[in-house]
């Protein structure tokens, strides 16, 4: 089935990035790109999105986030897998499930997904993805007329399996708009339809899946691989992040 | 099941570089690499040994393969998967089934494949993996008593399929003796299973193999595909490969 393209006749492309270290590869700057870090941060990012945050700053590093810290903003984040101290909140999902967050502004932090955002900053748009808003992202994504890239975060420049299946679960519903573009979108459609229906099982041979069981993060992993429980967009806009579906709500 | 180690109870691991262009981010120099470029380069280097050939000087220039001809020696290899001007052989396996190569010293330069040698040349040791090969070649690292590192060539620094499938063969074998180090491992493990029994069905949709159908290659990639057809080991020695199992034959 090669499905149906409702925008033009010549189909636009989705391709993968395996990981921030290979972003070089790919033209970045004629894409949209969506940033990948499932286990936890676009994951808690859209939570914090659902429960009313305004906007998200994505800061390299723990001073630059300090910095903000000082200037009244509320810091979160992680390095490790584990809380910085002095931050407000670490990388849960269930830091950002608080309703006294609506109207504020964050600065956060993280290994990887926030080093991801910056890897693409010269793309068309930045959006971010995650089990959490993978309907409402991959709808929109749908009717936008440009290549999409898929970056997934991985873990410190190297591949790790929740954001390569993340990623193969958006091109299997990308795919119906878009052609696959190089081998990598097919490693991770196929990645993805190996694991589908045992996401928990199959993850738990994983790296990271490991370290956060180390940190007694069970709950964490089973919430952020739950589809579609915060349909939200965070887009880039103007260096920070704002949830481009805020005006419906 | 995890199997047992022969050598020492701390057991030790095996890697999966999925593109040459991440190779700084493994140790290297503390491991045994294994070369793949499955279609054609490895495979074909197989070949070629199995009908005598005494050395393979992996060659990563044109220029530099044509000062080798002008040495005498015999030159092959392949520009974008076709052979090169003035060069005695391309990259099909079918160029070096030749009894008449025996004793002979081939300057070979691939697109990929002796780029990934170089990109490896500070290794422990560097040998060269393809279907053709296989079983001779993972029996030997089961007795190594060193970590491994299965360099897949890929595409221009992208990531194809065929060797990523390929390197996911090698890790199912490998994990009797070895512990899988890192994702990249378990997702060619993966893709491999989910591709085996109907690998040309799959690489169908690899860009490489379309690749090479447009140039009519198809009994090229068959040939390629099929398993312990030349059971030998090309390994370096001195800037070049030879086969570490010429002594027996």
């Amino acid at each position: 089935m090669l499905g149906f393209s409702p925008i033009s006749k010549k189909r636009k492309r989705v391709s993968v990035c395996l990981t921030p270290a290979m972003v070089d590869l790919f033209k970045v700057e004629e894409s949209i790109a969506v940033v990948i870090d499932v286990l936890r941060a676009t994951s808690s990012m859209c939570v914090a999105f659902d429960h009313g945050v305004e906007r998200i700053i994505p800061v390299e590093s723990i001073e630059d986030c300090m910095a903000y810290r000082q200037q009244g903003f509320l810091v979160g984040g992680e390095r490790n897998g584990e809380m910085v101290e002095g931050f407000d909140f670490g990388n849960s999902p269930f830091s950002y499930k608080n309703p006294a967050l609506k109207g504020k502004t964050i600065a956060m932090t993280t290994t990887n997904g926030t080093q991801a955002i910056h890897a693409v900053s010269h793309a068309k748009k930045i959006v971010v993805g995650s089990f959490a808003n993978i309907s409402v992202l991959t709808e929109w994504l749908g009717k936008q007329d440009e290549n999409i890239l898929l970056v997934c975060s991985g873990w410190k420049n190297r591949i790790n399996l929740e954001d390569t299946i993340f990623a193969g679960a958006m091109v299997k519903r990308l795919r119906q708009w878009y052609d696959l573009h190089e081998d990598s979108a097919l490693v991770a459609e196929t990645l993805f339809k190996a694991a589908n229906f045992r996401k928990r099982y199959f993850l738990k041979n994983s790296s990271h899946f490991q370290r956060l069981m180390h940190l007694n993060l069970q709950e964490d992993v089973k919430y952020c691989l739950r589809k579609d429980t915060h349909p939200v967009i965070p887009i880039m806009e103007n260096g920070s992040l704002v949830n481009l579906l805020a005006s419906r709500k």
